[in-house]
């Protein structure tokens, strides 16, 4: 018995197809049984031979039967699939996803309030881009390293505001700092370098080498910057550093360790890593000079973003590789694809070429220089020398030193009760026994200018609290 | 003496800045050495003491001089930075990058002529896109799995086109099949599995575990499906497999290799790789299910892209990961961050949603099938029996084998003398020993359909001359 529905929407050959896989499957069908002639079948159930025809092609392409020339087609022996018994797992809603109680007044580093998909430049730019897309003959990969355009836009772009000496060729883009990192352990393998790292630092960044079974080694940093003491002895080092803007302290690192640091490096073989996430943020002053660009010597690898000068969602990250080295990836790595869409590469190097990107800057800098100055001034009406405020003068972070004897977590739990969200230190050390009790991060990128004072208040309340326990 | 020009465009304090910081660095002023009060030297230039102030004030900040408390400004000891002699590299200008020749008949693979940025719906979706952008108060890092709404989109529409059982919280989006591979390594590290690999293959799957120091083994692949029987003493593998349409050779793997392989997963604690990378092209017969579909074990990972059914410059591609795995990145890899621009992935999840991407599929599908019919029918014609055709049915490309004693590389040159560029299959094998010389690999996903006659005869003309010798 064969159920077809003729008033169904589905082809009649694609319901006979179902029904004899159905049938073989459930072994009505025996293996090696001889299906009738196709005319036969199509005259005993009213169908075209056609369609029979048809459904046989399909059960034969996809190994159910098989054609013998002048015989017909058989039913193959198809195994028993397994099956084992599971409970479904359960999964928590996606609103209910998040680990930590959600806060007012929270002072979370990553996010930007400055919607850059507001302006009419950019809208213009991702225009100008679309109608590029639109000229092209052909959609293609792209040069897995990213644009040849971008990275030249971007090579201009660092060498007029960071003093980044670099060709385009040099230049890979990646969706983010995770990524360019990656990039880099391809590069020196851990065969030949293992890794010297700020300590505090970026957890990310011990991470991956660790993922990447890297031997790891931590410099502790001060305000003077890494303790150089410790490099003497060390050779074929990766050394990552944030020169402009220590993450997370702050710190600017001095010009004597910086060029004592290059030194070294071309005495030892090694590479620095200069991280230099958010030197285009810098307000009170001139901007810190890149160590990329007084190295004469190219021991420096450079990485950045545009996450903090466009937007976090763009994942537009690059790294530009010291000149002695080649990059050209399709030679070195063939099998790596680009990672970025054209899209949107070319919205950001129309944006960058027009020179909205350099007026972007200098909106995002004054708009977060007076964020930055009402916290600082805020902290020191209120507090005045009970709190010590770490990496004044950019960015879009601050760390505060509280003079309290309580434990980070009772520090940041208090500050919760009072609807306050801010965030722990300690990760931010490798060697968690050098790392203080009585520090907080917070991020300012975020929240309105506006909206600060309620946020200022909030936190000068929980802060009260902390202070008097 | 101290070089001031009181015309330029460059503030004062800037000036005096770079002046004295340069009169350090060459040692005009050592170490040691007490800088004029502010005030004598603002009056002694005749400048503001504003002025002086802030050029001190950045020297400081960069480490170049001291302020010691009623003292004054004290010079740094600057170590002088070592310089060795380079050569500038030099590179190849972008226009000279390519390996190859150009030629006027290129059967490149992975280029698509369908261009999806001059449909009037895909710039809808991106217009929506652009809307939902603009009324976020916040820019900030999304999931790293990616936009659950996408991943949402995705999951719905794998199942109803290739039958993928699956949540949302399963999938991972990712910048492309590299990528994907790569987070695969990281759920299923090499100190528990190893690689099985399909030969041929795909090389990059190999490369990248190779990268990640995985032990791999090679299964041949013929007309019947990879060798089962080279499973049967393996455990705790990674199978990689491209079922519905083998890659390079566009095989089907029949139905009961499928059951076998994934009953042999389950004895084994194995699992199975299933890259689905073109399967929404499906010309003659119905969509080939995928071996998720049948899996009722959870042991198949299934791999898919964006690139052929929108555009390959959109960098869209995901993971499917069995439901027995928590994917949950923020637990498990709290470093990982997402990879694609959120703007993009909301253009696609519109796309899907308002079911423009089922019609897109059907335009490509229509489309590609004159083509795929063209290429078959003017090669039979041409060359009969003489020419064996890989891989109908599918896809974008062909493999076709030749009846001559010719090598390979013999074989690609000859055409390329007729202005037509075909690519080689050797590269598909990992056992180089296996791999036959008479194949070549074309590809027609960006050759418009209104040229392809004019390819046809070219290649026809090439081969001629390949048979003929």
């Amino acid at each position: 018995m064969i159920s077809i529905d003729k008033t169904s929407d589905k082809p009649l050959y694609h319901q006979l197809y179902e029904e004899l896989k159905r049938q073989i499957i459930d072994g009505e069908l025996r293996a090696g049984y001889r299906l009738p002639a196709t005319r036969t079948l199509a005259a005993t159930w009213s169908l075209s031979r056609n369609t029979v025809v048809s459904a046989y092609k399909q059960l034969e392409i996809e190994g159910y039967i098989t054609g013998r020339a002048g015989s017909g087609y058989y039913v193959e022996k198809i195994p028993a699939p397994l099956e084992l018994e599971y409970t479904v797992p359960s999964y928590p809603r996606a609103e209910e996803e998040a680990d930590e109680k959600k806060l007012t007044y929270d002072f979370r580093y990553t996010d930007l309030d400055l919607n850059i998909y507001l302006t009419r430049a950019f809208r213009q730019s991702m225009a100008n881009a679309w109608a590029r897309a639109e000229s092209r003959t052909k959609n293609y990969y792209d040069l897995p390293e990213g644009s040849y355009h971008l990275r030249a836009s971007i090579a201009r772009e660092l060498h007029a505001l960071r003093g980044v000496n670099t060709r385009p060729e040099q230049i890979i883009l990646t969706g983010g700092h995770y990524y360019s990192l990656l990039f880099i352990t391809r590069f020196f393998p851990r065969s030949r370098y293992s890794l010297l790292m700020e300590d505090p630092g970026y957890p990310a960044v011990w991470d991956i080498f660790q993922q990447e079974k890297y031997d790891i080694d931590y410099i502790p940093v001060t305000e003077e910057g890494v303790d150089t003491s410790r490099l003497h002895q060390e050779k074929n080092k990766i050394l990552y550093l944030t020169p402009s803007h220590q993450y997370p302290m702050g710190y600017v690192l001095p010009i004597n360790k910086r060029i004592e640091i290059l030194n070294w490096a071309v005495k030892t073989g090694s590479y620095i890593i200069e991280n230099d996430y958010d030197s285009e943020l810098r307000y009170q002053d001139l901007p810190i000079p890149s160590l990329q660009s007084i190295d004469k010597n190219r021991r420096v690898i450079y990485m950045g973003t545009f996450s903090k000068s466009t937007s976090p969602d763009l994942r537009i990250s690059y790294v530009v590789m010291p000149m002695g080295i080649t990059v050209d990836l399709r030679k070195r790595f063939p099998r790596f694809s680009p990672s970025l869409p054209l899209l949107i590469e070319d919205t950001l190097s129309d944006y960058i070429d027009r020179g909205e990107y350099r007026k972007r800057l200098n909106t995002i800098r004054t708009y977060s220089r007076k964020k930055h100055d009402f916290i600082i001034s805020s902290l020191k009406k209120r507090f005045g020398s009970r709190v010590k405020i770490h990496g004044t003068g950019g960015g879009l972070h601050f760390v505060l030193e509280l003079d309290t004897s309580l434990k980070e977590r009772e520090i940041i739990d208090t500050l919760a009760a009072s609807d306050v969200r801010v965030y722990s230190m300690k990760e931010y050390w490798a060697q968690k026994e050098r790392a203080p009790e009585n520090l907080i991060f917070i991020g300012y990128g975020g929240i309105p200018l506006t909206d600060l004072p309620k946020y200022m208040a909030a936190l000068g309340k929980g802060l009260e609290q902390v202070l008097a326990k």
